[in-house]
């Protein structure tokens, strides 16, 4: 039994086959790749890395599923729990450099610079994960339930394709609305951020969840109030620093960085396997010195760049999305001086699975049984950001953004 | 008013012109380069940098100022108030890439390899920062105080020289056994490890610091406990988090790295003004391909170095002192592959200038006062780290071990 | 200075002023009046009193004044900051024993067991504080202030009738949606009862507050998460804490003991100033002896009584309401033993006072800001609580209760 | 399963059987007894009772329990784990009123007053404990273990008279220098009085405990530094709140109001079963009335009294010492308006059942380990605190300690 001091979850246990994954370099490297990219330019404690969380949600992944399984009989084994660690610990193992930042760098260089890449948005991480699951792990894995074959189960579990109950039951601890995931980036990203807003009270959560009708993750009303804090914590942690606008654009200018450095073919996206080891955040910075030296100085010093201090929304929002081709055209030409950058989260809807509420006898969704939930609406905004060497490309957006604000939200 | 979110000590108020000098590069850069090197190989959470500690330092330099110009009368003027937060913001402002790891790696460079390099040791980085005070913020600086010649003043403070009751009054505080640098760093350390060995209620020990008769910092009678506490939660932030032996193993890997860098002139030590900018963690992280795979594969997976479980204490310690040229010729042929590496900490002595106890009229040293404090003693210890490929060497030595240790402590 | 240790807001600092009024007995009594009456036989912690609640409210109005004058600029005085200290310090000087539940035990005495009464339900605490700050702590309210004269400027503030600009602006600090008072008990509450729920960022709400117009509090725009949160926050305790039907119950078996010793003429409501020294919580424990004995079994052992687990609200409530008068009958006619309990709370309205969200130029309400606002609602419910002595009445209402939810809500 | 929320260790689960026990009258009783006596008039927050410390200690012992089985392989069968909980829960039973305050009380009232009653000094709250589970909670008690009879077994394990392995192994982990009973009061002590003094890794430590040759509890080496910081933990918390001289002066003077409650037969000691329920705070603070007023005022409104704020240590120790006689008949004759009161505390001695390291090879105890705590020494000092009306009394001995402080210490 290995010990991990973690600031979030006390000690963290790690058994003998656990290990095993955790000393992989595939794993390993994740130390090297931050949780929240340029985050920290304006929350200096937010240098966290996804190796910590990985590991946090391998323990949070486990407990949900001691409690799940718990609090009401089910058919599942209990070789189910030692799964859903192995899950949570590895479903973010497919993340490269600055995580959700180099997927957006993909998919400027496809849609803005038109170079021909495969990218996948947001799966890009997921498949690449399953590669290296399947590629890279398969010796760590192996052995590991005598009645699963893990690196299958893994395999439908992370892309969202269950095929028996019990990919469900992990798929539903790891990837839902309130999840394992979720639970512990909220907690963390907090933390480092010294920041209130993310925190609930996880160690009520997990003694609430129940797993029903082979299908469905419900929290006992009980619990109800945790959800909604959980919901509402998530909601201000986009606002307030995930979608924090100077976060924004800095991640935003990386993407560009990035989008250039593919593009000048500094760098290409990985490839075969061991091109993941190479793509850790060390890597991209080092080659900031070979793009435009505006891209460098905002990274790295923090200097150059401005954002028009005013949201882009409601109104104006439908305004720029209908100048989508001028706009790509502008930050081609511009290089990526000037920015234009979108963000867009979903509290929370029913159209997929939904979360359920559960008094001992009767099951409602989440939407059902609270008013509050009812009443969160979809983030979404725009802003803009330039470098003084594109301060007319960014006037004229500018002019169009008071134009369209004083027609009203 | 500028606001920074800091987990440590919640809102940190930044003036327009102390605001000026964060901005600009030089300090910036600080962003760059993490405060307890390797440490997060053990405690992933460590990875906080230098650029948060020295707001933090401001932040407690500026607080001890306001409170000991308040518990006594002194000739001092307000100004001190901002020139000792300045003073605390610079304090590490000439660290580069891993810090006191780099130091040691000059060290190694010259010792090991016979390198013929300019090194000052501990004095290293603030050397370098008085050399970036002078060249590289003197327009950041200029204005800051009707009295004082900041430049000047801040070059005789960090130098250890102060030249005025004033220029006493903020070394006093920003370097000493209980100062503002101390501790921020056991309270931000200890956070990001998620350990308690470092809390101590700096609250309290703020509000009762004196100065007195123009050249001693006391701390009053009530909270004398608290400087007990502080100097006993160093001592365990030492024991257990700097000195651990493991996060010792992979600092001194990295130290042999740097000297290869030096030694095959893929690096060389910062000269120019402009090199400092250069000289982050990533620029050397960057590097390891050039250097032998063990060390990249050690720093970046954490794999193939072993360390000999069993520290180097007493007794042992001076046989192995007795060997320093047969150590550092095994070192040197092995290329660093075979590591001898020295801990040592003073947690308190009095033979410079020693901190004080003020009951409201007698004054003694906190020796004379304290039954623990005169306890204490020095942390020395030493460890051997290898590579499997240099196993023959190390097991000399760890035969070594094994006889001296059979003699007693 | 004197220093008192504070869990929550750590040290308070009392200047001469403070601190006279503080060591008086019509303030040292409040040691022995808690702050959440019967609520520690749920959550154990709930210990704490209204001397450090009302100690935490005089830090917290000394802050938000602070803040609110500095950032914009007002003709108020500066010691406006010190009587909205004072203010806070006093606003909940009036308590007796337990507080609301003793309020409550009024009403009960007279409107179930029809006692000739002056009470003024939720403004009892307010009137009594009233004639003691005129008829108890004149000697220490004297001097306080050169422009104004304290003991008026408190009567009207305290009683919600502010004459001037400055009782406005202190009473908007101590008593509004978002108040002194309020985040003090949030913050207190929560870290005793050891829950999140009341958790909010007080550091950053202080420093975003805005006095507008003479007569408006409103909070930068930077900061409406904090209002949301905080209300969020006190909806949570309220619906989880405070309304908890189990504290609700012990609460409402309490205020039916405290009729029955009015009824039986074992206490009488404070009268004379004199009186209000002696109503303390343990005054009335230790009245238990006197009233039924299955009061006393209840409130000291936790034994006896039970609570029917279904909530009563929506359509059983006005059910319920609709039979006010045979309820009370039942009450009186088992003397408390068969117990209907209604709770009430209005997160937020703007019929009164409205808060308001500030841009740096416009200003709007917070409704008219904030969708998640507009989607609170008042919380209504009722419970049903009996001693089994009392079983035959209750079932009655069981029922009743059944009945009205299969009508739906 | 029934879930406690506690500040401290979060959601206590308690089973059936231990929720019978707590549901005892005899264990609900405990709400009504402050953990700290008359701490809260310094420490304002400190109203925490011996009902959670109970269940907090309950908790512990079974945490401490279940590792120290795991870590070892022991004869010890499982049912030790819910033993030991049990015994941690019932290790402060016999408490009454202001717990330790009033075992002073029965002292002072035979040593002083000269009257003829049974008093056992530190042994009392053991006695009635043994005398409550053996008389009280028999029922409650029955059924627990198959293998054990757990009334004898508390019997053998309270009275600290072990009669086998499994008594011995439950004895050491309930009471002893490092224990369940002491980390939980130093983790809530310092929780309640807001203060970081009493602050240790809990969760390291429970990890790191082992069983050795049936009767040893012995720390492993790795754990160390957080045995040492739990002694000097403990003995901040003596020094700056258990023996606070403000909050002694006020302890003292409780003890005095209750010898003169014993003594004018206001109240006699409990003798009968029933009794035990009757002594609570609140019964002991409504009788205040009946003794001197000076008492009264002193504890309700925290006036009148004073302390000589210079301790008495060293060499005045012993010259109060030699006047043992003198000082009992000044006491006495002033009827407690003059007080004499001794503190002494021993933080950690190997004359009985010392503390040991293990390395995994070697034992050692803790004194041969560690400097720091061979440096640790008693805690021994005393204070005069006196009402004004005996201020000639007092003024003979401030005197005599004036002189004794000019010899030296």
């Amino acid at each position: 039994m290995k010990l991990i001091r973690d600031p979030i979850h006390g000690y963290i246990e790690l058994d003998g086959k656990i290990t095993k994954i955790v000393s992989s370099p595939y794993f390993q490297r994740l130390r090297l790749i931050k949780q929240n990219a340029m985050a920290y330019l304006v929350y200096p404690g937010m240098n966290h890395t996804r190796f910590e969380h990985c590991l946090g949600v391998m323990n949070l992944s486990r407990e949900f599923a001691k409690y799940a399984l718990a609090n009401n009989k089910t058919r599942l084994r209990d070789d189910i729990i030692q799964l859903s660690a192995i899950a949570g610990l590895l479903h973010d193992v497919g993340h490269v450099a600055f995580s959700h930042t180099f997927e957006n760098g993909l998919i400027l260089a496809k849609e803005v610079y038109g170079i021909d890449i495969d990218e996948r948005k947001k799966k890009t991480h997921v498949d690449y994960g399953i590669r290296i699951i399947k590629e890279g792990l398969s010796n760590e894995l192996d052995d590991l339930s005598s009645t699963f074959d893990t690196v299958s189960f893994l395999d439908d579990v992370l892309s969202e394709k269950p095929k028996s109950e019990e990919e469900t039951f992990t798929s539903l601890l790891i990837s839902n609305y309130v999840d394992a995931d979720r639970s512990d980036y909220l907690l963390r990203d907090s933390y480092y951020a010294g920041v209130e807003y993310g925190m609930f009270d996880v160690e009520r959560l997990k003694r609430f969840l129940v797993f029903l009708d082979g299908d469905k993750i419900a929290i006992h009303k009980k619990a109800m109030p945790i959800v909604e804090q959980f919901l509402l914590a998530r909601m201000y942690m986009f606002e307030n620093v995930y979608f924090h606008s100077v976060v924004g654009m800095y991640n935003a200018v990386l993407s560009h960085a990035i989008a250039e450095m593919i593009k000048k073919e500094i760098i290409s996206p990985p490839d075969k396997i061991e091109d993941f080891l190479k793509f850790t955040d060390f890597y991209l910075l080092s080659k900031l010195d070979q793009v435009k030296e505006e891209f460098k100085d905002a990274l790295l010093y923090r200097t150059g760049f401005k954002r028009v201090k005013v949201d882009i929304t409601g109104n104006c929002l439908n305004e720029f999305s209908s100048r989508k081709t001028e706009i790509k055209e502008d930050m081609e030409s511009t290089g990526g001086l000037f920015i234009y950058h979108e963000f867009e989260d979903v509290p929370y809807e029913e159209t997929g699975r939904p979360l359920y509420i559960f008094d001992g006898e009767k099951v409602e969704t989440l939407k059902a049984a609270s008013t509050i939930i009812r009443s969160l609406s979809e983030i979404r905004k725009a802003i803009i950001a330039y470098h003084k060497k594109a301060e007319n490309v960014a006037n004229k957006y500018i002019k169009i953004l008071q134009e369209c604000k004083t027609l009203g939200p």
